[in-house]
């Protein structure tokens, strides 16, 4: 059995969620699960449908994206998940999909406005849109330079990985997060349904306002502020 | 076994319907039920799956808020539930939950215009709503206040909480409740198709008028006047 | 066992479709089954849930809306369906629901426009919205009065409801018929589905132009004409 | 046991996707499957459920349009395939549907434009409408010109099957195809999924503009180029 056992086990588990929480069609999304001690995170492989995977079929990595174990070629996207682990250092779970809603926010272009409590829940901002990066860029080493695109998004926004635990890439789709890849798992449907409200939002009352700081600061402390009184 | 495990399985019933009638995803729902003679409530406990609920874990609360029994902390919105029992004698069941349609509608601060018989069936007045409180209340003791915020919009309106089972809190989500849980859980499905329903109207045609009074009495009256003729 | 087990069967078939279909949550539609020899119809009992409906529940009522047979009251819709089979003679399947889309066209008013094969695989006019009736009707028989009016806009219109098997009543929602109950769910299902993609289609363009005759004539006529070539 | 088995295996196989993955209601849509060296191709039957389909009762046809073997007429949309097949000799599956969304886009009469990574990952082009034909093309041979319809579409636009393997027919509905049947399967969902996501980015957001060229060539080539590394 392998040493890597435990994260190819948790990346499939999280994996096998995406189409339970209809987040994914066919292949359209990979989660990793990453090992901080032994420097690598276990992924997705590239194409195979959620009913084939196995724990044993996921791909061992390392932070620079080379394959350390694994007979199958990992997830296409597998740099861009190499290049947040190894500069965001809290984070070992990371998601992406094409789900619906968030991916025509990405597609155009605009960051996903906090509007309700069900947003202010997870984070305090918007959800931020990272620019479509430039050509050369894109014609470059593109799944590194997308890693590069969301991280450099985050310093120019001002924005902590830690608090905002997602990211729409422009013209593309939602990347998430989290401190386990269950909890990325659970980000990228909560990305999914305040996309969703808020599209709806805005088609009920176009000039419906950003929800006012107080019940920002409210929503986000009671959850995750220091005296925080939600969940066990 | 408990002396309030009655309500604890009414309360476990009803919030088991919840996710089985798409209105919550995770953990963004809540329904308690009451028993009058004790001077308590039964609720769902904050943060828990709902694929990990047993009837023993609901927490059991006094209409002032304070836990009588259990060993895990109530929901964050305990405090607007035993606000709304202890004010309004005649309900004894209350859901909270985040279903997309509605909140959106809380999202754009707009009352749902009625529309149709689908709503006129339920209530005679538009789906209510709520405006956010005051920074002062929201920094406060926010989920007590929310409660009253909920009663003080019913008053200022002239509504009845016995007549309209549902109120949209602004920028949050909706609050139903009933004579019994399972009423409480049906009034927010209610509410959620009459969202999505007004939603598409509005949409299919941006000047739809309001229902005529002539066909509001006659769809409220045969289902809830003296002389109602549906069920059996 | 009662002679009219037949109807009481299909009744309950047909009925049992609806949550299938989606086209119904908790009791919000109802179907009925004819026999014309017997002059009499099985329909849906009152308020009871899709889960407890047996066929032997179904209630056996005459074309003036009288129960013949049966402990359980019949649907409040019961006299809509009497006036129906009453005056058009060649139906035997009535069913109402408050499905989502079409119940959206109905409560904004408009008549859903032949945009596509889809609807003109099933009849060759937009799908009629009757107005909503004068006041004095409302508060006269209702529901005897909703069947007149809805007889009264297909003469208006010159429409026959052997080809056009679905209206919208204004406000209220869709009823569509057939020449058995079967046929009639199909109906439903259909105008739901049209409904639907007739919404998207003006949202996608506002000014999409209704489908050209010869579209119409050949997609009516390959299916329902006296040279038809669909089905077996 | 038909010589012809392993390709109305194939076709029953294929149409049963359809359901399963929300793509038809009822009747609305069919599969075949071909053998180039036997020169047929097996088909749904016109109007037979999906719940009672099987492989014995799939159609084989060949691709002139006459009926080969089999007991059940043929789809009523069989000239169509057959022409498809004909003239474009790299296809070993074709599918037609009703989709929602893909629908609602050919009753606008409008190309899908391409917005996103999602859609570039299939095609470099908006996937096409054609538009409705001439009065004189659908009084006569309709589903055999509908086939011509689609290909001198692709002429004028100068688009490649082997590139672009769906379409819209103008106030119809989708056909796709592919190298498999299974493949067109794939392609008909992710048409409808594409579909639904422009529709929703132009809500969001009116001018959205189109995916710039760059990301359209990357993620195509990623994907289909000559140095692809999707899959494996």
């Amino acid at each position: 059995m392998s040493k890597y056992i435990h994260i190819q086990e948790a990346a499939y588990e999280a994996n096998m969620q995406l189409p339970k929480l209809n987040l994914v069609i066919f292949t359209f999304g990979n989660v990793s699960a990453a090992d901080r001690d032994l420097g690598v995170f276990a992924i997705k492989p590239s194409g195979v449908p959620y009913e084939d995977l196995t724990p044993a079929k996921m791909v061992i990595v390392d932070f620079e994206g080379k394959t350390v174990e694994g007979n199958l070629r990992p997830s296409s996207d597998t740099l861009t998940h190499a290049v947040l682990y190894k500069h965001w250092d809290k984070i070992n779970g990371i998601v992406h999909t094409h789900s619906t809603y968030a991916t025509a926010w990405a597609q155009a272009q605009r960051d996903i406005p906090i509007f309700g409590t069900t947003h202010a829940d997870h984070t305090t901002n918007d959800i931020p849109c990272a620019p479509p990066m430039d050509d050369e860029m894109i014609k470059g080493d593109y799944e590194y330079q997308t890693g590069f695109q969301i991280m450099n998004h985050f310093k120019e926004k001002g924005l902590s990985y830690e608090e905002t635990e997602m990211v729409l890439v422009g013209n593309h789709a939602p990347f998430t997060w989290g401190k386990t890849p269950a909890k990325a798992v659970y980000n990228s449907a909560v990305c999914e349904a305040v996309a969703q409200m808020a599209f709806l939002t805005e088609q009920i009352r176009n000039d419906s306002p950003r929800l006012k700081d107080a019940l920002i600061q409210k929503h986000f402390e009671r959850k995750h502020g220091p005296n925080s009184y939600y969940g066990q």
